[in-house]
């Protein structure tokens, strides 16, 4: 089968390699139908996250079961799904307490060893573990909602958690960043009932996403933020606060806006070993925190049957569509920020 | 002033009374803009629940301060507010465990001494006790909203309660009986994100109201109820029924519709003595239910955010604008079902 | 190895069987050390629940394990563990909702086919199906807590979930018949932080058990058991009320013990076809009803934890312990309600 | 009357001052009976709180209602009450989300015009703004509980809500800092059904108090904290931290114990303008932190209702009993450490 595959930063190949198969009885082989390049997936390629040689990369994908471990209950060959990004054990005391995001075990696609030592999906063929807990059927009226699904296993999923676990309906939401996972938050916070959602970012494009999405767009690089909410908010601040970028200036950002007794909540990626905070504003203020990786198996089933109803459609956010076989090219616009979001179809 | 008063059974005339005044230091007097004639008015009307006579009638209505006492903190004179129905006293406690419904010296406008000895909203003045409690300020960017906004004091947010308390985005809803407060149910459904709202009714008008705003209709003088529901729920059945009509039949199709682990959601007002319920069915099922009196005051704010954002607009089912000297006429109509909601103007 | 079968209603004999064997990667198999009479054994042992012939009755039970699948995760030869008395899939609609009583699977140990068609651990060995989901790790602390551990499997839990998805701390709860359910309910009221525990019964001994967990207790047949709880409460009633009987006349008495806005919890099991509820009251009241086939894997967690803290201390309720032989004699005692808890030893 | 009076940094004396009188029909003047020394009250004492001259000082009071206002609804003359050390309004925005801490005109007794400018309850006498919602009656079984209940106003239920809000049942907790609210939130989670509690300090005499309440107890000067609570955990870390000392170590130390998924609770008061915090670790760990002033009247029910059944007993840190009269030696002793907790009777 052909697959990307990371020889070292910045070179991609589309290599020929053997179809993986099923090791475990609990394992789906999914023939797939569209991936796409998330974010993530330029950690590795720009070097910052080092990954042994020769990595499939891809961990957003969907396909078809073309063969099933006799221990899943779920899935059968011919069935069409999607898998989430994250694979975890459905058994371990995070498990158990509903954080699959916490899984001891977990291991996320395409990532290395470091991460579960799971092939990616930016291939024509791909193992998901522990079918029952992380894959999910696509519902059965057809193709029809593909390309909103796509993103079920993980940015808008990741997007839609970072509302639904901090917001209430009526609530004004503010969003810092406005890249795909800011937008993604910004669809569920109006699926979910936000009275009013602000988007913060610097980008014309990008604000310009936003409002068609329904969202008040604020140019942080021509007006101060901070304002912005207060004016719209009787001055109080925003109720919930979500941080979709992952960067010190970010945070300081999201905490100036968030009301006393609102929520900051961070789906954005920290890698920075120390931030200095203002804690003294957050304590007075008696802000709740809550960041950390998805629980995409949580939240999965509510997004689904939202992409299939029409009431969040990620795929409004997808810039370019390309063959498999390009995806060098496609890593190389996507790098150089030519192209918001990339898929790619295995077939061609 | 002018006031609708009941003089007996079917006779309602429009009577010149003293203007009221506040006699607590925690009243409010308003002068009332828009008022509406409520299902529940007809309970008095047609002589169903005895009260008093000459009682002035009414508890949805709008309008703005006149007078405030001295400790009353958020209102006064020139403030445009908006009231709930239920006047509850916020330290009892009931109230003190937010379920301000079953507030131990509850009160209802317009319904007599057994419910409080409310003076009622359908004049051109009108009394709120304890106004920080259960009083609300309409958004101050004008009138555009005060349509929706009048009926957050009662039907609109006893339909949100029912979806609000029962309801996770993502499910599959019916709602059993599309008049007011089963409309109210269906637009809150949608504004907190069910993936479809199933509305079962006889008449094909309301159904067609259903439809515009979203729904899907089933005509239950036509269809079975249950079909329809397990074949968009791949025979699970509904994840959340509304009872929104309040008699035996009803119940026994909600409960017909429900999936094993769903809830069932009942605004409708019961006042049988005894129902004779499957009681086996619901234990196997696993169903829960909750009932009762609304508690206003803890959604009202919510409703009243969603109205100005334009995600929720119950002014879609105001059939009739009549002034309040058309009162008689108006609840003849009413009772004759030739109106689905008649709103009242004081100042004509 | 030798087992419990039930050869016809009031007949069962200790047989000599095969041991059974794992036949799914997910399956574990059980070498009991412990195993339980319950009241729901009652149901085909009177013949009140007709089974195919010679089923292995029980589903309190635990042990080590012999055999492991190679999908299963969590388990290896050699650890000590107890099983849930349903076994839930861990993956269908109401599985992934955290609702596995209400599994669309679910399969029950030990009831026949049409509950699943599990053998019953009332047996030298018993194979759990799909275990990680279904079986749990008794801590490592030795045998310390076994017997207590015993009956989180089933009762404890059962009495556990009825207090947790419905009080807060600080209530008063009432609970309706202090059989070993009832009394589950009552220990885990008080570990969770009830003000109060008022259990209503007719039997003596049963209502010196319930004094000795600390509860007020009330006399049915002497007393009136809404006064006691108006008594305790100001008046109000009890917050919580749980009919732990399954009868309709304890439904009828826990209606009226229940406050306004209070909580009916129901983990007694309803066979009844039909049942005539005061409606109109419990609207009036606005009572929230849970009820249905407890969801064991959801709550077992905790009362482990509780067990081995020597927090809930279901152990107490055993009133005998005899050999595995012995169960035909105690199988009459117990129907004859000369034991409260018979305890059994398949090692004798 | 006689009033505890600060004159200057390190001066408190007994002033004789005019009783005061009610100003608002929502007001209570109380005549106290106990009132106790609270470490907050250190910060103006010591200087680091600057207050106008001549405030009398306490926030931790209860006593007999000697007049009301007549908008007052809940208390009458001879009531014996508790109050809330931070009055709050019940209506603004955060009020009405339940978050009374974060109130919009907050107030807190005894601390000045900056906080509200409250006279403080070491005093023979004090006034309650806004009754209904911020007092509370003692429950009528005379005055068993009064030592317990002292408390319900301010540390016991910022320690009950540091729980409340984060922990479920079965979970470890762990505590740093085993000051009054330490001491107290370590009870709180014992009455809630923590499986263990963990705390950690460096004063032998503190951890003896924490041991006499069931809790584990580890000398942070002789062992590794994170060591101790690892060992106890399966090498998970702690469900719940509480941070309840207020300095950066302490926070580093919290942040250091918590496991994957887990909460940190944090009810210490934090004036530092900036905290370097290890953010990376937390957003891989996944926290959720929790801080704030605290949302006493949310919790205040509970707590008195869990003083009177005897399962919280705060009392026990209560060291020393003295007459009003003595308060400046008082002071002295509370500043040098040399008394945990004093309790003053404004009678002597």
């Amino acid at each position: 089968m052909r697959a990307v595959v990371l020889r070292a930063p910045h070179h991609v190949e589309v290599a020929e390699l053997p179809i993986p198969h099923i090791t475990s009885p609990t394992d789906i082989l999914i023939q797939v139908e569209q991936t796409a390049i998330c974010g993530t997936d330029l950690h590795p390629y720009e070097g910052r996250l080092e990954l042994e040689p020769d990595i499939v990369l891809g961990h957003e994908f969907l396909g078809t079961v073309v063969d099933a471990g006799n221990a899943v209950n779920q899935f059968t060959e011919g069935d069409r799904v999607v898998s989430s990004c994250v694979a975890s054990c459905g058994s371990c005391y995070q498990c158990r307490r509903h954080q699959p995001g916490n899984c001891a075990g977990a291991r996320i696609f395409g990532l290395g060893m470091a991460l579960g030592d799971l092939a990616g999906g930016q291939a024509e063929y791909v193992v998901v573990p522990n079918a029952d807990i992380n894959a999910r059927h696509i519902p059965a009226n057809g193709t029809a909602c593909d390309d909103d699904i796509l993103f079920a296993g993980d940015i808008m999923t990741t997007g839609y958690e970072a509302i639904a676990r901090a917001m209430f309906p009526g609530d004004t939401v503010a969003v810092v960043g406005a890249g795909p996972v800011g937008l993604c938050a910004t669809m569920a916070a109006g699926a979910l009932g936000a009275a009013q959602v602000i988007v913060i970012d610097k980008v014309a494009a990008r604000l310009k996403e936003a409002e068609n999405l329904g969202a008040s767009a604020v140019d942080a690089a021509q007006n101060d933020p901070a304002d912005a909410v207060l004016d719209a908010t009787d001055w109080r601040g925003a109720d919930v606060v979500v941080d979709a970028v992952g960067h010190e200036s970010a945070l300081l950002t999201a905490i100036s806006l968030v009301r006393a007794g609102g929520t900051l909540s961070i789906p954005g990626v920290y890698n920075e070993d120390a931030i200095t905070m203002p804690f003294g504003e957050l304590y007075l203020k008696g802000v709740k925190v809550e960041m950390g990786v998805s629980h995409i198996t949580e939240y999965i089933d509510e997004v689904i049957a939202l992409n299939c109803a029409g009431r969040l459609r990620p795929s409004a956010i997808i810039s370019h569509r390309m063959g498999l076989s390009q995806a060098p090219e496609a890593y190389r616009m996507f790098e150089a920020r030519e192209a918001t979001k990339i898929v790619l179809d295995p077939r061609s």
